[in-house]
């Protein structure tokens, strides 16, 4: 079944990156077919009679990588015999349909012709908690389950309470304060992508990416895919107007690359070869992206570098702090995907209170529109004049994937916890950056998290294991607050 | 099938082209995994059944297309359930460690430690082909008609023989006269990599392969892969010391890529949506290169692109003659892939011979080393000081694929014979490659060949549907003799 999986994963790396448009029919029925013969080998009596047999005789018996290999194959056993085939039909189908949808609504933004599907989609998810969830457990939190072991509404309401209270303040005072300004060779010129390749490359390679386990290739939406921890494949594309987000795009995928090459080599083939959580995951291309390459020390390493890549900004005297300044720049704006790090959160607070309202039946499909506008100004002071630019922007909703938004803010928080543990534990963790020693960091990453995330129940389970503590937003407020005072004077 | 069939062709590039070195372990068994799925699904009994219904449904309703699949489905199907599971495991284990042993004694140019395997695989295939052919087949001739169907032993030593006694006098006569002088920019110098691929690229392009369905890509030995007629993956080398072995690389590559692309729409997933025989593969390939490729009005048409590409050419004034005769050199040496168009088809005799005596029980594998040298000397006239430069020099060997090579000169007789049917049917031929207007051509191929080669139940049905006659070897002769008695006025 893991062989399977992997083949599943390098037709999906193949066509994002390489297969040509004519095939693009022909390879969801070849999807289809393989997916078909996974569902059929998944539940196969065979199997559930192997897994029973397994929990029989290694009951209480000690072994804790065992213990998680039987859990988590349990897990998605029950998973996947719960399921009725009508309930799967019906997703493959709605799901293609809802994402036909979207696209269309968004392209015309006409959010009326998208509602329909999505009120079907919210009603099959529902279904599908119904049929799979343990009793007592509800809809919503069946979902967010599935991408964040252990998480539940209730923690999350918790969690995103304080965001909302702490740190929508922090973020208005910024944004108020004069906007920094940037080193002219930054903001205008052009950066051939050439060199931004080669200088991507030359990142990856010091964070310890491993070209002889993996690839970097060139795609629309940058995207880590293949086959952990041996074909490890990520993606970065080039704008030659902004060579920023091919560098920050780069640093992210290999932070999440390096948490695929670092899985626990062992354990090869066993569902516990797997990451723990969606959050977790994102926790590793975050700390990265936000406490290495956003960083002052990051920069003065790779200075030389990055003159040498692009001589123009040597010449017009481009320092380590210019590229700082611009890095951590922060604006409010319509797009998630384009937030920055102090406002990206405000984005996903406003997305997981509008699941929550609907799964509760507290709002309806219809008035999403207007409570995403509403949410808008609340959070971040800004009201698209569009719902493509609103409530149409993402994909996530158009094949019923609600409960996924949270674990893009869940990793920002655990990655700002698990720095501040890496810098009590690593010595000099400031300086190895500074001077480019990326090793020690990385080695900390994969033993805390990397080769033994998924022997844990769930991801507040590794946080205290790593941490000493739970969740704790707290946290990531004090970061956030002291960081952009500090840069922004305000 | 046919969707499973397309995974592992895209598996299969991917292993070639892109997949990084750390997966080749988890790629074998991901193979595997797949090919037990493949094989359960071709020899199920429900698959069984439905053949044989369509069978009694449809026998003589007039349908060619039909008939075609219902005969090709059959015989797919009872390959695949004669085969005992026995000999597929024995199969698979002894093609992995005759390649590794192949490889090794190659290295080391140790035939001796190579002989063992290769005798236990001449045993396992003439089995195999007892336990799968019909009453009465030979054993080698059930592998002949593995590659290229309905062809037996008996007419290949007609076709053969023809070679031997008509065409050898060609050669010797041939190399014996004075060697072809080249202009200087054309041997020496570099021809900068990028250069190269972007002219051919440009090729393939007039040629009519279709980057909407195909990419084109490097790997260290050039093929044809991926999935026709949508998604047709070909690759190349380039070397900057010799352009000449990218160009007519790509093109022959090309050649196949049409013959892919150009099957049948129509006949999506059903077994006649694939070439009719190795042969015909090869003649369509071998059509291109050399009626096309290594034709006077080819290099007439390329000649600005080619100047343009590499302008150091352009200046020391070499012409369309001087590529002419660059492209058309013959010599003889020891390697079969290295060989040229006058010498080629002997290399192919002398390992039919060597397999038919094999499989005959007239030729021992240890012997095979000095009759080798007997019958390089008897055709080419030169004889390798090592066995590695001789009989282990290729890969097919060592898995068992025996009666391949034959149809990579069946292929160049039924490109020859393709080729001056065209230029009686294609009016103006020559004059349409002078011009580059190579659709007609590329039409006249797809209609005749691509589109419906499959509806044929043998290669020589096809070639009487084409041409008028069956594979007559004096057609090739004849060319050969004409050609190079002009060219090297011997």
């Amino acid at each position: 079944m893991s062989d399977l999986g992997a083949i599943e994963a390098t037709l999906q790396w193949d066509e994002l990156v390489m297969m040509p448009d004519a095939a693009a029919e022909a390879r969801g029925r070849q999807k289809a077919a393989l997916a078909e013969l996974s569902h059929r080998e998944a539940t196969s009596a065979a199997h559930g009679d192997a897994i029973a047999a397994a929990e029989r005789a290694h009951s209480g018996d000690g072994c804790a990588w065992r213990a998680a290999v039987i859990r988590d194959a349990r897990r998605d056993y029950d998973d996947a015999i719960r399921l009725p085939g009508e309930l799967k039909a019906r997703e493959a189908t709605l799901g293609a349909r809802g994402y036909a949808a979207w696209v269309k609504a968004r392209e015309s933004d006409d959010w009326d012709s998208f509602a329909p599907t999505l009120e079907e989609l919210v009603t099959l998810r529902k279904e599908m908690a119904a049929a799979c969830a343990d009793d007592g457990v509800e809809p919503y939190d069946y979902w967010l389950d599935q991408f964040e072991r252990g998480m539940k509404r209730e923690r999350l309401e918790e969690i995103f309470s304080v965001l909302r209270a702490s740190l929508a303040p922090v973020i208005a005072k910024t944004l108020e304060a004069p906007k920094l300004e940037h080193h002219p060779a930054l903001v205008s010129g052009t950066f051939p992508e050439d060199a931004q390749e080669r200088f991507c490359r030359a990142i990856a390679t010091k964070m310890g990416f491993d070209f002889n386990s993996g690839r970097l290739d060139r795609s629309v939406h940058p995207f880590t895919g293949g086959v952990g921890p041996i074909d490890v494949r990520i993606t970065t594309r080039y704008d030659e107007n902004n060579f920023m987000d091919a560098v920050m795009g780069t640093i992210h995928e290999v932070g999440h690359a390096l948490y695929e090459q670092g899985l626990n080599a062992e354990q090869d083939g066993l569902p516990v070869q797997r990451a723990l959580s969606m959050g977790i995951h994102e926790s590793q291309s975050l700390f990265w992206e936000r406490y290495v390459g956003q960083s002052l020390g990051f920069w003065r390493s790779v200075l030389p570098e990055f003159h040498a890549s692009f001589p123009r900004t040597k010449e017009e005297g481009v320092t380590a702090e210019d590229l700082y300044r611009y890095v951590n720049k922060a604006s409010a704006g319509f797009i998630r995907v384009d937030a920055d790090e102090l406002t990206y959160s405000m984005h996903v607070v406003l997305r997981f209170e509008i699941e929550r309202a609907i799964f509760a039946g507290e709002a309806s499909v219809a008035e999403l529109p207007s409570l995403w506008r509403t949410k808008m100004r609340e959070l971040l002071g800004v009201v698209p004049d569009t719902d493509a630019l609103g409530v149409l922007q993402d994909v996530h909703w158009s094949d019923g994937s609600f409960g996924y938004f949270p674990s893009y803010t869940l990793g920002a928080m655990y990655a700002c916890q698990f720095h501040a543990r890496a810098r009590e534990e690593i010595e000099g963790f400031d300086a190895l950056v500074e001077n480019g020693d990326l090793a020690p960091i990385r080695e900390w990453l994969r033993r805390k998290i990397h080769a033994v995330g998924s022997l844990h129940p769930s991801a507040d389970e590794l946080c205290v294991a790593v941490t000493g503590a739970k969740l704790d937003p707290e946290v990531y407020v004090t970061y956030l607050r002291e960081k952009y005072s500090a840069l922004y004077g305000a």
